[in-house]
């Protein structure tokens, strides 16, 4: 059986591991009743995420030097803020702000699931988010994370090649022993092209109510699941 | 009182945390005595590290591409098994035996030290072992990183200036937000020079009973002990 091969576990973390948009959502209102400042904070956050795509963009085609996901959020924060006609925050509200990203919340699976799977396995991030952010959500949340990669250590963003060869690479195993577990079916697509074994965790409410994509596996993952239980499950863990 | 401000803690490992020696020799015995070879084989351990720092000092100095300590262990392997006129060993024998820096066993107050410390600080590594040597030897022994840094995310060996500055902005914090934790003067003498703070753990037994070399404090490093344990109580973890 090919999954014997899997000797570690790679985690896109923004949806797959942590519900980002209701903690960020869930901190902006509480900073919006301090501050006294009244708009549809759901919009907001989504707003946020719009940017986060087109953000990492310039960085993967070359037009800007590779920097870390915060600096790309705060860009994108200020742009909002602008937008929101929200006025008179100092810079340490602004970068406390910023840094929710660094205190999301994971879905209630996934403590005891990464905790079942780290038994066997060797845990990795495989996120846009840059090293401190993993480090600080990881301490906060008690995410039992053996190695923080990702984009940052591999200078890239996903898709890029490099997260997915880079991750294998400072693991010292070949693509196969590698399988990335996400919520997110174009990024197995791409894990899976550069020899990855995959595993779809369906987060149906990752974007809230109204989602619809990766509301199914859209091709013939190793592991279909919808909850990191049940890939420990599925690994015999 | 300026150690309030570290919020990071960064250990070099090998004599630090492992006690890289015994664990060696233990294992080369026994495979000396599987495969009916008489050697000294501490003699072998020791010229083995004797090896270590001209073989970095090769890639610090720009004569050699950066390449992680694995495949420059492997070097010095190759080139002991010749000199102690040891044949007919496989290439995976030789695999194997090289990875006896992923095994080593953490000398006994660590495992306990580090955890009291975790619960206070940020735990990385700042060794010139590779991640995946790292990650081996922690998931082996429980040593409880929340990052695995160092040398090979940053492309570099210490003492040079990017494995100290690297780790700080890896985990953006400044370099007084730091401290590491050495066995060695000559370390912490540099962490020192790029800001950071320091704890000296003296390890008087390291390189064996004739040990001469880093047997005290030689300057006033923030803290002086003798163990892991000594570092939490100093920091009142």
């Amino acid at each position: 059986m090919p999954l014997e091969q899997v000797k570690s576990l790679h985690f896109d973390v923004f949806g797959t591991v942590v519900d980002w948009r209701t903690s960020v959502v869930t901190e902006l209102k509480e900073f919006g009743k301090r501050k006294d400042i009244e708009i549809d904070w759901f919009q907001f956050a989504d707003d946020w995420r719009d940017l986060y795509q087109p953000s990492m963009e310039a960085v993967r085609c070359g037009d800007r030097e590779w920097r870390p996901l915060d600096m790309l959020h705060r860009e994108s924060l200020i742009t909002l803020i602008s937008r929101h006609n929200i006025t008179g925050l100092t810079e340490e509200e602004i970068d406390h702000l910023n840094k929710v990203w660094h205190r999301l919340t994971p879905w209630p699976d996934c403590v005891e699931g990464l905790s079942r799977l780290k038994t066997k396995y060797i845990l990795a991030t495989l996120s846009n988010g840059n090293v401190s952010l993993l480090v600080n959500m990881a301490k906060k949340s008690g995410l039992p994370w053996d190695a923080i990669l990702g984009a940052e250590p591999n200078r890239g963003y996903k898709p890029q090649a490099q997260c997915y060869l880079g991750n294998a690479r400072y693991l010292d195993l070949e693509p196969a022993e590698c399988m990335l577990v996400a919520a997110h079916n174009g990024d197995l697509d791409t894990a899976r092209s550069h020899g990855y074994r995959t595993a779809f965790v369906v987060r149906p409410t990752e974007y809230g109510p109204g989602q619809d994509i990766d509301m199914e596996a859209e091709s013939d993952w190793d592991i279909v699941t919808d909850s990191m239980n049940g890939v420990a499950d599925a690994l015999g863990c």
